[in-house]
């Protein structure tokens, strides 16, 4: 018997991400370089990669000629980049995520058209387009090099400059996904002008909670310039989703990216929202449902005396001045059943002990590792009969 | 305008990996402290884990006890270590990986139990159902923390120790997966007892491809040791499993793990091996293909040149000496169209610029980016009349 053929073996080793999130407008039009240069600057040793693009099919609605944009603006870039084909239609909204099938023609799409792991796979679309594409890349070949497109508010300054993607599976959230970086994010303005008030204004619900939990200034600024938030004027914002953004990237980047433990500060806001967006089979935008838990939990906050009645109003205010509504019928229903599976649920999709993030004052968090109900109780029927 | 909305933004971070294989014999049995410490040195906050184990169902024929050892094992480790109700059998060998059915039936197993990010799922058998249950646990709320406890040769040596898990996906193997390290591995040698004498010899050829490639020594020791190989000793191959799951993770940790890059070291003989095991329709075994595969690079190598006839025959004759065959008729078939293919899916699977590896001498490989044709058909020829 060799005892050395019984000593442990050790494996530790870092694997190094890296992207940009470039800003711009009209990506499409021929004379912005800026996807261009990004794919110039990806060219190794002469090699002529694929990209195979994937859109939100109700762009075409208010872009009609995007299709034929894009073939226009990868004329002339075929010593280095060529279009895999015809560019891929898909519906947008939660519904995609749902859909088992669709996911399915997307990796059978990628299998015939012999996209590789040096081939990129560009998604255009809302944070739901960019989840189901981005999980679609991330386990075909063990991971295609993703390039995303935000087209709303929500994926711009968030989840489409983040490293998650997912589907849903058997009715729950994000059931299945992984983590994977884009090698490269391009916000366009432009495609904001199209957004319905709705989801024009549910993405502003993750900059006013990352603003709550890491930046006071941040809120004064939304504060002040609510009006013009509410007016639709694009350059304020332009300026919202990149603070919003960076915020977000930098949380991501010096914490702990892909989430081994079991905190997860930027979900403030969100164990009673993901639950609501059920409930209301989605009827809710995601920010729309974010609102309200921001609202639950501030004033959840307030009830435990760990933040001033005179934040907890202001946020309300803010949510308010905005367009939100902070009450849903259904945080009532079931006699708090609901609240009480969602929260449940939130703890088992981060594992481990529960962790809450809830507010000390506007601009800082802290975390709590249970519930108290009769708080919840209190605190829905403070919202609920909030005007 | 504001110009500062539209700067770039720019995103690096680590992740860092670690994780341990440890060599054991009777993992289950009551008074083996591996495993329980494993789980003792993971306790966090005093929090009680959830763990679902799923095994190769072939291990039962000759572990008739299996299920009830696990189940005793765990009994009395509840106040950390919980099993998730049964333990669940799937079907060994390729098969289980072409199946769509099993791996949605482990992702409802996930659900269904409550599975979360800070259970482990536990899967024993195979590199098949290792690969299949890595895919599982690496999906499910963006991955569940695995423990592996290979049964074979081949997956204690070199697939159960490394960083990959994946499903075939229409006809194509390992189209689906992920990069997802474990967070422990187990091998357990006294499992390998009842292997039959193909699966016993078979993961021997990835100890010879990363003994060509990397360690003259080792392969050395290989046919120094061929009788007792050939003749079962367990203790002598418990020794060239240590040392094959060494070289394989010093390799993983130290270069590309995720394979970023496209070239791979460690898939010398390859190639063809993954056509010849789809095109005998996984009537070879992975080592089984790999051999042969090593037996044409090496001969290729030879005939141009880079390989001097001593060493390509010393090769050759090990092969031999341990029972591999070096020839498969498929490898003539078909008007070489079947290499022709196998060659371009591999480079597509890969992505980018085509790497093959091959050898200079026994223990140093190098890298070519085109295969001769002509030369591969002299190779095949050399093979299918080598006695
Ligand atoms: N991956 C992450 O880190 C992360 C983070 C937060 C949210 N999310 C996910 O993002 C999704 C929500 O994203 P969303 O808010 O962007 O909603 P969405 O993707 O559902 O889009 C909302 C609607 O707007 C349409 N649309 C998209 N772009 C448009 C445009 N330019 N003009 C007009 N209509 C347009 C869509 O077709 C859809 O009907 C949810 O599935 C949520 O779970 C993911
Ligand atoms: N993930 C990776 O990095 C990687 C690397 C190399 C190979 N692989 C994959 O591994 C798979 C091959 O693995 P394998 O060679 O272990 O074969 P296998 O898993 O197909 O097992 C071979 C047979 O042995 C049976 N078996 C398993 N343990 C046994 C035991 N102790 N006693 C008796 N029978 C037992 C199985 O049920 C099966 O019938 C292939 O799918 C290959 O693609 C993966
Ligand atoms: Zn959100
Ligand atoms: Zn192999």
């Amino acid at each position: 018997m060799n005892e050395d053929s019984f000593f442990p073996l050790f494996s530790e080793f870092q694997i190094t991400y890296r992207y940009k999130v470039y800003f711009t407008k009209d990506i499409f039009q021929k004379d912005n370089p800026v996807l261009k240069n990004f794919f110039i600057s990806e060219i190794k040793q002469g090699l002529v990669k694929k990209v195979m693009v994937v859109f939100d099919e109700r762009l075409i609605h208010y872009h009609p000629n995007l299709v034929s944009e894009i073939k226009n603006y990868f004329q002339g870039l075929e010593s280095f980049i060529q279009l895999t084909g015809d560019i891929i239609p898909i519906p947008g909204g939660e519904e995609c995520k749902n859909n088992q099938n669709l996911w399915e023609s997307l990796v059978n799409a990628v299998n015939t058209h012999g996209v590789d792991r040096h081939s990129y796979i560009l998604a255009i679309g809302g944070g739901a387009v960019l989840d189901l594409v981005g999980y679609v890349a991330a386990v075909s070949h063990r991971g295609i090099r993703l390039v995303r497109i935000p087209t709303t508010v929500l994926s711009q300054n968030d989840s489409g400059v983040g490293v998650k993607n997912s589907i849903n599976f058997q009715g729950k959230k994000n059931f299945l996904g992984t983590f994977a970086p884009p090698v490269a994010v391009f916000n366009d303005l432009q495609f904001l002008e199209s957004l319905d008030d709705r989801d024009w204004r549910s993405g502003m619900a993750e900059a006013i909670k990352v603003a709550l939990i890491k930046d006071k200034d941040f809120f004064h600024w939304i504060e002040s310039n609510a009006s013009e938030l509410l007016n639709r004027n694009l350059d304020t914002m332009a300026y919202l989703i990149h603070r919003c953004a960076k915020l977000h990237m930098d949380h991501i980047a010096s914490g702990d990216p892909f989430e081994f433990g079991s905190s997860r500060p930027l979900d403030f806001g969100h164990w009673s929202a993901h639950k609501l967006e059920y409930l209301t089979q989605f009827s809710l935008r995601h920010g729309e449902a974010v609102a309200i838990g921001i609202a639950l939990d501030t004033v959840y906050s307030y009830q435990k005396q760990f933040l001033s009645q005179d934040d907890c109003l202001r946020i309300l205010s803010l949510l308010k001045t905005l367009g939100f509504v902070v009450y849903h019928p259904m945080l009532s229903d079931g006699e708090k059943q609901n609240l009480f599976l969602g929260l449940e649920e939130f703890r088992e999709h981060l594992g481990g002990r529960l962790t809450i993030v809830l507010l000390a004052e506007i601009g800082k968090s802290l975390e709590v590792h249970e519930m108290d109900f009769k708080t919840i109780d209190t605190s829905v029927n403070f919202l609920k009969t909030y005007l």
